[in-house]
């Protein structure tokens, strides 16, 4: 997607040694709403033809996206996994372990209420990075515990030179990435494949 | 808004005695993108003819609301303040602290990038509840240590038995409610204004 593609090269960051690219400016704190509607547009277009009843990510950076591409896929329901298990969804819940990579944390849980996906249903995953593939890994036991099934998964940026896509595919899960990093550093910023 | 009442009426439900109201089917974990951009075109007909450049929300419950909010505005910028400062605002931010009255937990802070409001600029301040204002305090506060001006608050849900209008209206600030609740209980459900 090429008016993401400039985006980022225009204004993301890469910050550190180990891999961060801050794309703060219109993804994952100030949000671009016309740029995330083109991304919902896209993410509709790349799964054309495919049945997709329902859109879930996970809070916070997910939110936007997944709001978009439910707009642009007709309105279909749309549930985001929680960090925290406050009384909002007390009762049955769908619970997935989510690895962390990032300064150094434990693993977390993720929750989802039972109410909100159905078995049977066709679900599309969509989150802004699949680097890792942890947080996806427990979106697609979550969705998979509920007897549904995964039509996709979909990422605005995939960082190709970690794991994250080898895993959801060994999972026998189509992925669809809007921009797709091959590498990344301080010095010579974002190469896109 | 009387769609969003007739929703509240037939979806929400009150539980436990200290005014816990789920709306968990359409706002605040599934989500309804088609009231949401329903509730977007009601807040700026509420602020037709005000001047608003910027919206500012807090995670997670206000990103999805923001986000139509914008689109209605005309894709105008959107921020959401962050509960945890991780290192993708890492670098100069404001910090609002919020008194919290949910599970007895303590007062917390929430963080946005100085990049992401500017002086004056008119900010319109964007929730699912207004209860005790004590997450609205916060936002008006790092919108005026930015130096820019809150040109409202706008809310999907407001609870007129506690204090938050009151403490809004204190600042000065003009609030605008799409649903306002004057009593629930678990035996009776909702009573709107």
């Amino acid at each position: 997607m090429e008016l993401l593609k400039e985006r980022i090269r225009k204004e993301g960051k890469v910050v550190g040694s180990d891999g961060i690219l801050k794309v703060d400016g219109f993804l994952n704190h100030q949000m671009d709403t016309a740029l995330l509607r083109a991304i919902g547009e896209e993410v509709r277009a790349r799964f054309e033809g495919v049945q997709v009843d329902r859109i879930v990510t996970i809070e916070s950076s997910g939110i936007g996206i997944a709001c978009f591409v439910a707009q642009a896929c007709g309105d279909i329901p749309m549930v985001f996994a929680k960090k925290t298990r406050t009384r909002n969804i007390s009762g049955d819940i769908y619970i997935g372990q989510v690895e962390s990579f990032t300064q150094d944390r434990r693993p977390y849980n993720i929750f989802v209420s039972r109410d909100f996906i159905r078995p049977g249903e066709k679900v599309l995953i969509v989150d802004d990075f699949l680097a890792h593939g942890s947080a996806m890994s427990a979106l697609i036991d979550i969705v998979q515990q509920a007897g549904a099934e995964v039509a996709g998964v979909a990422v605005v940026i995939e960082k190709t030179f970690q794991k994250g896509r080898e895993i959801v595919r060994g999972k026998g899960v189509r992925v669809e990435s809007l921009a797709r990093i091959s590498s990344m550093s301080e010095e010579d910023g974002v190469t896109f494949i």
